[in-house]
């Protein structure tokens, strides 16, 4: 999609690195990030220079190709795969992609291996642009069908960044959203701030500026008094970890707008590719929720009258503070998944007819 | 109750002018402030200097008294009363104490309209106390009551700032807290940030840190998880407008919170003195919405690394945002209001039972 009115994607390789978009520098500077190592990669990932769970499913599967440019030794390789996969724990996609890679590899001579691993990375690439696209084709069926009965701007509501920053290119939650755009019907966007990293206002609203869609950033207290007052026509959001019984965990604070959203009768939808799908969870329990640095939260980064970046303390100073990143939203507050194949009921029966 | 160790009121009268704690600086600087005018007590509720229901209604109590010794004219002292209410739409309180002030003072001749007026704003301050203590007293027992079935820490969930900074003293969710505290039971409280304005971290967490009580602050995206994990045992919040058939108007999010606990089975109290009660509206959708300066949203205060309190931008600099201020949390959701009188279901007939 458009910075600036020029394309991009979030990651592409060049010249033996991988560039990236430093997410943590936005909305206030555009900086590409040459990534060397697979160190530098891990690191990426960890301080969220790159987040969203299929751009880090991405990061990593480059991040096991510039390993493999580094030193093509098994031990090292190995290595490498298990420290990709623990640099963040929620997103599946991670492990996803990091098995895909080796697997991939396995066996293959040292001659070989970094053609293969870098095909294997590009396909993995090229997959989720094409996953996003389909998502996005199937959701502009569902904001058509709200627009022709509406004849009116359709508001969509949504938490944190599950735009093209999150994935390669459309993005998930927001790949509906370009696609009805693009194909004239009229939008508008309610932005969850998505405290405390803030990246709804950060990156959602950001990215739908640069595509020119009308949007709004409100605090994520305020989607409920919305809902209640009827202006909000549908919600849609992305996901880290979709169980098989179509139980979702996402950023902090998704739960909370599908309770409303179920108790003002909103349609509440999530967005996925199938990496996201992990068959092997059936409790949401077992689902190990990431616990950040309270830092994000006691502190906050904006520009000063100056127009220069400052990190202030926001808490009093005396004050603890719990960083907890996803939750899990159950399967009876969401009217549908929205995936590259079609939409279907969160239910392990939804998902398996599409998938199984 | 303390800052530094020092017993501390929000608000009180001293040489012909009204003392205030400048809430718009904590917790970063206590300063106390002098309102020498009634357009300094229309100001200082309008900024938010003074906030929380009971407060601001204090605050224009005395903005009356400070009226009267600036001109004693009648016409003068109804454009105050008018100026005073219209200083912000939602808290019920306003308008009755302003009410309550002019019906004490209409036909006193004008030698003494000072001595009762400044009477009658000392009369509705120590009401207030004596409503705040009384609020905790009876809210101690719900506590109590779980302590005793847990024999473990009490983990109790606050949304905003209905402290003692919201009030005179003790505060309404918090006066429970403070009581249960002195009499040696073991509690947490988890405090909602409370974005835009972070009354929460600002105010909340800085009075529990002052007396001593352990506090986590958390994005207000974070309650959800927590109560699904099993962590809240209880939630308790205040309200700046109760209406008669139970429904609760606080600040925003407070709705979303009430969801999460009816969702999990978490009991959810409101904390009220009988002055935010609205007997004439029944209709949730004819309470007036407070909707703020986006500002509060893109931009934010804290210390920077010189410690200097600085102002930053947080947004896009091209993005939109709405702030409203308020949200209705239905009846339904709430399992009881606790009043200085005792505690009521949450509706007319329990409220009636109690008031009328």
């Amino acid at each position: 999609m458009n910075i600036e009115g020029k394309a991009y994607r979030t990651i592409w390789f060049e010249k033996n690195s991988v560039k990236i978009i430093d997410q943590t520098k936005l909305p206030h500077q555009l900086i590409i990030k040459n990534l060397l190592t697979v160190k530098d990669s891990i690191n990426a990932i960890k301080t969220m220079e790159v987040r969203g769970a299929p751009l880090i499913g991405a990061t990593a599967a480059y991040g096991l190709v510039l390993s493999i440019i580094e030193n093509k030794n098994q031990s090292f390789l190995k290595k490498s795969s298990k420290d990709l996969i623990a640099s963040r724990p929620t997103a599946i996609n991670l492990e996803w992609a990091v098995d895909r890679m080796m697997k991939k590899i396995s066996g293959v001579n040292s001659n070989d291996i970094l053609k293969v691993a870098l095909e294997e990375a590009k396909i993995i690439v090229e997959e989720d642009v094409e996953f996003s696209k389909n998502i996005g084709l199937n959701g502009l069926k569902i904001i058509e069908e709200i627009y022709n009965k509406k004849k009116d701007t359709v508001n969509i509501l949504t938490h944190c960044n599950a735009g093209w920053l999150a994935t390669i290119d459309w993005g998930t939650a927001t790949s509906p959203i370009y696609h009805a755009h693009k194909k004239g019907i009229k939008l508008h966007v309610w932005v969850d701030e998505t405290r405390p990293r803030n990246q709804g206002a950060n990156l959602t609203s950001y990215e739908l500026n640069e595509e020119g869609i009308p949007n709004t950033i409100i605090a994520d207290n305020t989607g409920g008094i919305l809902m209640q007052k009827g202006q909000v026509d549908m919600c849609i959001v992305g996901t880290d970890r979709t169980l098989s019984n179509g139980d979702v965990c996402n950023k902090i604070g998704t739960y909370l707008k599908a309770l409303a959203a179920k108790d003002n009768n909103v349609p509440f939808y999530v967005a996925l590719p199938s990496s996201t799908i992990d068959w092997s969870i059936k409790d949401p329990k077992d689902i190990p929720i990431e616990e950040r640095d309270p830092v994000e939260l006691s502190h906050i980064e904006g520009l000063d009258e100056n127009n220069k970046l400052q990190k202030v303390l926001i808490y009093p100073h005396k004050s603890k503070a719990l960083n907890l990143a996803f939750d899990i939203t159950p399967s009876k507050l969401i009217t549908g998944l929205i995936t590259e194949k079609g939409i279907c009921k969160a239910s392990e029966k939804g998902l398996k007819e599409l998938f199984k």
